[in-house]
């Protein structure tokens, strides 16, 4: 008979199982013992210098890499990341938070262990806001079964989950024999059959069906069957903000990125002028859409994601996301050409030609455009840094990661390390604010000291530039600093300050040379100086403020 | 008539009329107006670079003043101070969130609006389990009441409270006419009198009584009661590490810190022998007296704090602890010599001769010890840093700074902003090993923006020192930073890095004269060189890991 396996062994041998090969995090007394366990296991642990941090990477490890999880203890550790979780939450990541917490027998006799904040279960009371399951796992009877609940859940709807780990029962037995469930829930036939019978002939019936692919595609790992649908059905493909690089950018079948009012206008008539919108994975949110300013119709639509299947105002219930798209991709289509649009990629620019002049937000990006290999992955943090970004062309797949909904500032730099682990063939390209920077900037030491490369832009505008066209004042400048002079610091890396685009363009060159360690680029900008695109969405939000 | 007060304007309005005077924070969309508002006003904006810091510093600014105020927007900065303010109820300190969030206009057309988490109240039953009290100021008709009761809840439980202000109603006008309650609940006066004339008996009646005080009194500011008290009854005063410095250390009625067996022995012999402790404001937790070492009997125990009043097994309802303390004081006591016992300071080690041999962190903590000055306040991080700490020789009042109990990494440079912003005649010493510093040590580049000058020493021992005797791993080593060449990143302030006793004396001479910006000091130590009060903590707490 095999030995009954232990509560933390059971976590860490189904986190494994589930392709998990990292853990982020910080340890703490309550976490110890579990911190032992990991460190004896195939899973790396990977330190970063704030817990705040650990969220972000392991967000954007879970965005890669289909499951992440970071590792904390008890209040201290797990309170710190209840922002990157809710961003986690908001932008269906699927993050497993797994926390150290005073031992079950310790919690009677002592009722004011250190990191309480007020009872024993206010942490996990807080993670229920911030989570799709949650388990405190200190009844080792049930604990395997819920270990199995907690990350079902997580595959299942792509959200972050809370496990809380009593310190006296990381090495007790669960329950001998368990066998993880399959969790799975077919989708039902009928509905299944029917769902897809009747979105094939919407489509034959409709004279311009457009595909509008966004997060989902990404977090279910769909991309293949979007493509073999778009080949078979002959439609074209625009991606929400968030659903950026579903498909790669230089595709035929690939129209552009839809930001309702805010995007190239061209996607906008595709989209919207459409009398078939097929809806993949979507997500409907401001910033993602626009701020509203798209006019999508219900009935002119098909809907599928992994919480509604619907064909117009038919709803069909217990028909899975993936199957559902899996079968759509079979079924049979009429013959139809891909309508004519113009590519997406911006007005060529030609081999571009240094220019001394101080730099635009606009020539950056065309300088980064041209930059763009298939082996960089580009992690962008919320203003310009990412609004810029909607138009860079991503040659690959699933290599643009940005927080286009919960819109965190701070997520960039540890995602990018996240990012990076979760592969390690890809170098991040971090395009990231001074204002961002400011707050995680410092988790390059942690990029530092596990070997990673990231190439860093600093868009050094010297204030929070979405800001100051819907209300200035003195609280919209960030302190002054010298980012460039990180490596000193950090005693690693190379930063460099770049005012003129043929800097910038030396600097890039420097940097796809460089390949030790993070090469930070400190780009100057003008305060007042923004993308078209950020200047049509910070019109559009001042009204609100 | 006057016209009537818009939300926001009132709410600035009391905050003021609590002796807020600077509001820490970082705006975003959803709180832009009211960051219009508050600059407008008599309340000065302190932006930090991070959220988490912006609540650290809220907290100090809390303790020292008491009453603290962190302004930030909708949950991306909400969530971001989670921590600190889990902190700050765990240890009692006043801080009112302040919270921008969407219009309740607009929350009604659009669903799924950026930043949010799950549902609209999603952050609001977050900070339901880290506070005292709560509201959300949609209803003008009851705003003004609301502000006032949330308010008055802070001050009188010195926890934190929570306000979130919709966009939409900030200058929306309240009720016309609406005046502050007094909020203060008089106590009950048979009940104090009965109370007290038992407590001044018992203690008439002992042979040896001591007073030990704790955190309450500092937050409720009754240090001068507690020295009359003294003063009057002739009783020795012991302080827990949160209440240290509640009167000068170099008081003739002062015994020193009370940490239970990890404290000075004699300190232990006179509180656990006293036939009568008097127990002020205390909080009876782990690491604040010393991992539950402690035996204290209830029977033989006077315990006043703002929650509840005894004398011996008797419970006092409807007695107010500032009442109390504050009629006890005028008790009559019967004469009584003050024991004799050794003064705290530690052995007087003479005019320090500057050792050329590597730092130790006894030696560390003496040369800082002979360092102190009235002007200077502590403000310590966890590990070392507090619990070396615990010996120092404070000699003014309320003049020790440390988290204590909740023990949160990244407290120590933030809080040294706030504490000096509260105080600006202090000069903040902030104490802080390497871990904790990369958390919030890039703070300083707030303390520099607000031209404030606080001494860092980072005690730099490569990694989480509380932790390795417990169980060590690589997980305990922290990034190999240069802080001392945290200058050439802010372009401001100074750093030097110091290896022997003789390189730090003349650092901290040098901080004395520089008092431009921050001086920084990285005092290199020995991964396993720990103070004797740590020493004897960590082989306590590693039995429990």
């Amino acid at each position: 008979m095999k030995s009954p396996q232990s509560i933390g062994s059971y976590l860490i041998h189904r986190l494994h199982a589930h392709g998990v090969r990292h853990v982020f995090g910080i340890p703490g007394d309550y976490v110890l013992s579990f911190y032992d366990l990991l460190q004896r296991s195939p899973l790396r642990i990977v330190n970063t210098c704030d817990e705040q941090g650990a969220g972000f990477a392991a967000d954007a490890y879970a965005r890669v890499r289909g499951l992440g999880a970071v590792c904390v203890t008890y209040c201290v550790g797990g309170l710190k990341v209840a922002n990157p979780i809710a961003g986690a939450f908001a932008e269906k990541s699927p993050v497993v938070v797994i926390s150290g917490a005073p031992g079950i027998d310790e919690r009677a006799r002592d009722p004011l262990l250190h990191h309480k904040v007020r009872e024993f279960d206010t942490q996990r009371r807080v993670f229920e806001q911030l989570t799709v399951a949650s388990a405190v796992l200190a009844d080792p009877q049930t604990a395997l079964a819920e270990i199995d609940r907690v990350l079902h859940a997580a595959l299942r709807f792509k959200r972050p989950v809370y496990l809380e780990l009593p310190r006296d029962r990381v090495t007790v037995p669960g329950l001998p024999h368990h066998r993880p469930g399959n969790g799975a829930e077919p989708s039902d036939r009928r509905s299944l059959r029917a769902a897809v019978a009747e979105a094939a002939a919407k489509i034959n019936a409709a004279r311009n069906p457009v595909i509008l692919a966004d997060v989902e595609v990404h977090r279910f790992h769909l991309q293949d069957l979007v493509l073999r649908l778009a080949r078979r059905s002959h439609l074209p493909v625009a991606a929400t903000l968030l659903g950026k690089s579903v498909i790669g950018e230089q595709h035929p079948f690939y129209l552009g990125v839809y930001e309702g009012a805010l995007g190239r206008p061209e996607v906008r008539r595709h989209v919207e002028n459409s009398d078939c919108l097929v809806l993949l994975g979507a997500f409907l949110t401001d910033i993602n859409l626009g701020v509203f300013t798209a006019r999508l119709d219900p009935a002119r639509s098909i809907y599928a994601t992994s919480e509604k299947i619907a064909v117009g105002l038919h709803n069909y219930e217990n028909v899975r996301f993936e199957d559902f798209l899996a079968a759509l991709a079979r079924a049979p289509f009429r013959r139809r050409t891909l309508p004519r649009f113009a590519h997406p990629r911006p007005a060529a620019l030609g081999p571009l030609r240094p220019l001394r002049a101080p730099l635009t937000v606009r020539r950056l990006f065309a300088r980064l455009d041209a930059f763009l290999t298939p082996e960089i992955v580009v992690v962008a943090d919320v203003g310009d840094a990412l609004f810029g970004a909607a138009d860079l062309f991503i040659p690959g797949r699933t290599e643009f990661l940005g927080p286009a909904y919960y819109t965190s500032m701070g997520f960039a730099v540890p995602a990018g390390i996240g990012a990076q682990m979760a592969d390690r063939q890809k170098r991040p390209l971090v395009l990231v604010g001074d204002g961002a920077f400011q707050m995680t900037g410092l988790e390059l030491a942690a990029a530092v000291r596990h070997g990673l490369n990231p190439i860093v832009v600093v868009l050094n505008n010297r204030g929070f530039g979405t800001e100051r066209p819907m209300q200035d004042g003195p609280y919209n400048d960030v302190a002054a600093l010298r980012y460039h002079q990180l490596p000193a610091l950090l005693g690693a890396g190379r930063g460099v300050l770049v005012r003129t685009d043929a800097e910038l363009a030396a600097a890039l060159a420097a940097a796809k040379d460089y390949t030790a360690s993070f090469f930070l680029i400190e780009a100057e900008l003008e305060p007042n100086d923004r993308s078209p695109a950020l200047q049509r969405l910070t019109a559009r939000l001042a009204k609100r403020v």
